[in-house]
C-alpha cells in the first residue's frame, strides 16, 4: 500500500448540482480539507449544464454542504478554504465546443480526475468529449454506479469509456468498498491467523450478509421499478461483500491481486437454475404496514407509482461458491427496503465444538460468530462463550462479546465516510478499492440469469409488511437448514 | 455439574486460629452467608489448642475477619449470623480423649467436613481422631498445601490419610483452581470452536504462564529457606495451571474425567536430563534492588535469613509436553518473589500467518494471543489485529485488545475468592477443583527430578535484583527460540 502523498491534480466533477455531488463528494472534500489530508495544490471544477454566474452556483455547492456537514463539525476557514478551491464552468455534456473551453482553462500539464456523477448513459460522451479535447491522457475517470441494468447494457457502456480510458485509469465506485469496516475485514482476515485458518467449510457452518434499509423509495419510484432491489443492491454492494468474505488470500495488497480473487470468487458462484429457483431465492414487495406506531404506504401505494408493478423491493437467497475453501456451505444474502431497521452487517457463524459438555439447555447458544457491523455504527464484534461469573452459576455458560467498536478507538471518534477515502485513493491512483471491468461483468451474467428465470416463470414478489424483516419465506430459507437471520427481533 | 444445593453440614476447622483460617476462610464463609449460599443448617466448629472461653476465641475470629474483609462489604447483620453459627472447641490434635469430646458435641448423623488448616505432619494423626471418636464415615477431609516436599513425603502424607478416607471423600486445595478465571478457562476452552480447534502445537507458536509475586518472604524465611519457589510454587499452581491449558478435552465434566485428563498432561511431560538441565533451567535468588524508590533487602538479608542458603527464590523453565497435541512446542513457566510487579498471567500465543502482506514494519506485531489473567485484576483478553483506524494510515495495522473483564460483567461487580468456590464445592461433594492424589504424585516425581539434577550438578542459584523480572538468563531462555516474556517492562 502506498504511504499517504497526494500528487497535486485537479478533479473535475461531472454534474456537479446534482444529488451525489451535493450530498457525498463536496462534504467529503470538505473533511478532507479539515483532517488536513487534502494539499493546497488540488483544485475542484464543478461542471454541470446550468448557467449562471459561477459564484452563485460556488455558493449554491457551499449552502448544500452545510446541510450535509454534522454542525459540530463545520469550521469557517475551512469552508473558506473550500470556496477558493472550487471553481464552476457551465458545460453541455453533449457539447464537443464546450470541453474545447474546459481544455483551455485547465491549461497544459497536471494531473486530472473526471468524476462522473451523472446517469450513466452520459458518460460515453463525456469520455469522448474530454478526448477530444486532448485531455484524456492525464485524465483518471470515475465512474458512479450503475453501470447498466445487464451485462449487456453495461457492456455497452464500459466499451465507450474503454475506447477512450484504458482500465488502469478507470474507477468504479462501489461505496460499500470504501467503508472503514470494510476495509477492516481485509486486516481482520489476513492479518490473524486465528480468523484465516478457519475461514473455510471445515470451520463455518455458514455465512450471513444482510443490508436492510429502514427507508423505503424516497421519491425515485419511476427509476428504482425499472431496477428492482436485485440490481440496485445485490448485484453491486452484497455481491462485493461477498467477494471480500469468500475471496482466498491475495499474494499481496496490490489491486489486481485482490481483484484477481474477487473475480474467482464471482466465477464460482453456483448458478441457480430454474428447478432451485423458488427454493433458493425469495422475491418480496412491501405492502402497507406500520413502524413504531407511523403508518407506512405499500409499495404500489408510493407517489407515481403503477399498481401493476412486480418489481421486486426486497431479495434473499441462498448462494453457494464452489470451490475448494467453500464448497457445499451456505451463504445467505438478503437486502430490503422499509425493513425494520437499518442494518448492515455480516455474521460468520462458526462451527459448534463436536461435542458439549456442559448444561444441555444452553446447547443451542453454543457456537462463536464474528459479526462485522456496517450500519448504522460500524463495529466488529465476536461472540465468545464464557462462564457466567459467580459462585451460583456453576458451570453456566454466557454468550459474551468481545467488542471492538472502532468509533471509539483510541483518540479517533470519527469514522471516515466511504467516499472521502475514495477520492483520496483516486487522488494516490490505487485502484484497490474500485471494481475492475470483469468483476462487473461477471456479477451482471449471475444476475441476469436469476432475472431470466423470474420473468419465464413468470414470478411474483411476495408481499412483506412495511417495516417487517421481510416476507416469511425469507425465514423459511434459512430455516430448512436449520438457521435463522441473525440478531432480527 | 451439580445445580447450587448446599446440604446441611457441620464444617469442622482444625486451625481455627491459625493465618491460612483467619485471612481465607472465615472471611470466605462471610461472602458466602452475604451471597445468601450459605443455608441456615449449616455449622461451623472451630477447632484449635488454645484453651480459653470459647465466644472469647470467637470474638477474636470476628475480629480478625474485619480485617480481611472490605470496609463497604461488613455487614453486621451478616456478622452476628456468622457468629451464631461458629462455636469454638479446644482440641489437642494428638489427644485421642479430644475427639471423644468433639464426636459429644456433634452427636449422631449429619455430613462433617474436617478442614485440615495445619501443617502436614499433622493431617495423619487428625484423621486417626477423627476415625477413633467414629466420625471418619460421614466425613469429609480438606487438605491443606504443601502436601509434603517430594514424592516420598507427600506419600507418607497421602497415606496416612489414605488410611481412614477413601480417595472421593479427600479434597486436597490448590486455590488456583478456585480462581473464576481458572474456571472460566474451561469454558473458554471447551465451548468455543474458534479457540478448541486451534488448541495444538500446529496453530499455537509457544504458552506462557507467569506467577509473578510482588512481596518477598514475609516473615517465613526459615519455612520457605527449606521448600525453595519450585516446591513451593511450581509444583503445585504453575503445574495445574499448565494441565488445565495442555489437557486434552474431556468427554464430560466430572471430577474424574477432568483429573484423568490432568494426570496425562503430567505423564507425558518431558523430563529434563542432567545436560538440558541449565539451558531449560534457570534458578534464581533475589538481591538488594529498588522499588518505585524503595531499597529492597536481598534475600540473605531478610529477617532470620542464612547467608549460606542457595536456596533459588525465582524458577523459570522451558518444559514439552510430548503428545500428539504439543509435542516439540515450548511451554515456558516462570515464579518469583520481589518482581517488578504481582502478575499471574498464561498467555498463549497463536502462531503468525503464513503469509504475511501488509507493512513490512509491523511484521513483529502480528500474532494472535490470548492471554488470561489471574492477577492483579481477573480477565481475558484476545488480541486480534485490526487497521488503524483513518485515511491517513493506509493498511497500518493495531494489535486491539478484544476484552473481556468479568469483574466488570453486568450485574457482577465482585469476583468471588477462591477459597469461596472451593468451600461450595466440598460441601457439594464435587471433586472437580481438587487435586487427586496420582496428581500430585506425578507432579512431585517430575520436580524431583529437577531437585536431584541441580544436587548432582552443584547448581548455584543466579542472583536477580529485587524488584526486576528475574535473572538474565530467564530473559536468554526465551530469545534462544525467539521469545520474549509477555507484557515486560
Amino acid at each position: 500500500m502506498k504511504t499517504m502523498t497526494v500528487e497535486p491534480c485537479t478533479l473535475m466533477i461531472f454534474g456537479a448540482l446534482g444529488d451525489l455531488a451535493l450530498r457525498k463528494l463536496f462534504p467529503a472534500l470538505y473533511q478532507l480539507d479539515r483532517t488536513a489530508l487534502l494539499s493546497a495544490e488540488i483544485r475542484v471544477l464543478a461542471l454541470d449544464s446550468s448557467a449562471g454566474d459561477g459564484l452563485i452556483q460556488v455558493n449554491r455547492i457551499v449552502e448544500q454542504l452545510r446541510n450535509h456537514v454534522p454542525l459540530h463539525e463545520q469550521d469557517d476557514e475551512v469552508i473558506g478554504r473550500l470556496i477558493d478551491r472550487i471553481a464552476y464552468q457551465c458545460l453541455d455534456f453533449t457539447q464537443q465546443h464546450d470541453y474545447g473551453q474546459l481544455a483551455d482553462r485547465l491549461g497544459e500539464g497536471g494531473q486530472l480526475i473526471a468524476y462522473f456523477a451523472t446517469p450513466a448513459f452520459l458518460y460515453g460522451g463525456i469520455c469522448a468529449g474530454l478526448a477530444g479535447a486532448g485531455l484524456a491522457e492525464r485524465t483518471r475517470v470515475v465512474l458512479e454506479k450503475p453501470i447498466g441494468h445487464d451485462l449487456a447494457s453495461s457492456r455497452v457502456v464500459n466499451e465507450a469509456v474503454a475506447k477512450f480510458f484504458p482500465e488502469d485509469r478507470t474507477y468504479r465506485i462501489d461505496h460499500y468498498l470504501g467503508k472503514e469496516t470494510v476495509q477492516n475485514l481485509v486486516a481482520l482476515r489476513f492479518a490473524n491467523s486465528l480468523f484465516e485458518t478457519q475461514w473455510n467449510q471445515h470451520h463455518i457452518s455458514h455465512v450471513e450478509i444482510t443490508v436492510a434499509e429502514e427507508v423505503g423509495i424516497e421519491g425515485r419510484w419511476g427509476y428504482f421499478d425499472k431496477a428492482g432491489q436485485l440490481r440496485d443492491m445485490l448485484q453491486n454492494h452484497l455481491l462485493q461483500l461477498l467477494c471480500l468474505i469468500a475471496m482466498d488470500p491475495p499474494s499481496d495488497l496490490s489491486a489486481d491481486s485482490i481483484r484477481d480473487e474477487k473475480v474467482k470468487v464471482l466465477k464460482a458462484l453456483v448458478p441457480v437454475g430454474l428447478a432451485q429457483l423458488s427454493d433458493s431465492v425469495v422475491r418480496g414487495q412491501y405492502v402497507a404496514g406500520n413502524s413504531l406506531g407511523r403508518v407506512l404506504p405499500g409499495y404500489l401505494e408510493e407517489e407515481n407509482a403503477n399498481a401493476e408493478s412486480d418489481t421486486e423491493t426486497f431479495v434473499a437467497m441462498r448462494v453457494e461458491v464452489r470451490n475448494w475453501r467453500w464448497a457445499g456451505m451456505p451463504f445467505y444474502l438478503r437486502t430490503g427496503k422499509r425493513m425494520s431497521e437499518k442494518q448492515s452487517q455480516i455474521v460468520l457463524h462458526f462451527k459448534a465444538p463436536p461435542h458439549y459438555i456442559f448444561a444441555p439447555a444452553q446447547r443451542p447458544l453454543v457456537g462463536n460468530k464474528l459479526i462485522i457491523r456496517l450500519q448504522p455504527n460500524e463495529s466488529i464484534e465476536l461472540q465468545v462463550m464464557t462462564k457466567e461469573q459467580g459462585l451460583d452459576r456453576g458451570m453456566q455458560l454466557r454468550g459474551g462479546p468481545l467488542q471492538l467498536n472502532l468509533a471509539s478507538a483510541p483518540g479517533r471518534n470519527r469514522i471516515p465516510d466511504a467516499y472521502e477515502r475514495l477520492i483520496l485513493e483516486v487522488m494516490q491512483g490505487n485502484q484497490n478499492l474500485f471494481v475492475r471491468k470483469d468483476e462487473i461483468e461477471h456479477a451482471w451474467t449471475w444476475c441476469d440469469q436469476l432475472i431470466t428465470g423470474w420473468e419465464q416463470q413468470g414470478d411474483r414478489p411476495r408481499p412483506y409488511q412495511a417495516g417487517s424483516w421481510g416476507p416469511s419465506a425469507s425465514i423459511a430459507l434459512m430455516a430448512r437448514d436449520g438457521h435463522s437471520w441473525y440478531g432480527d427481533f
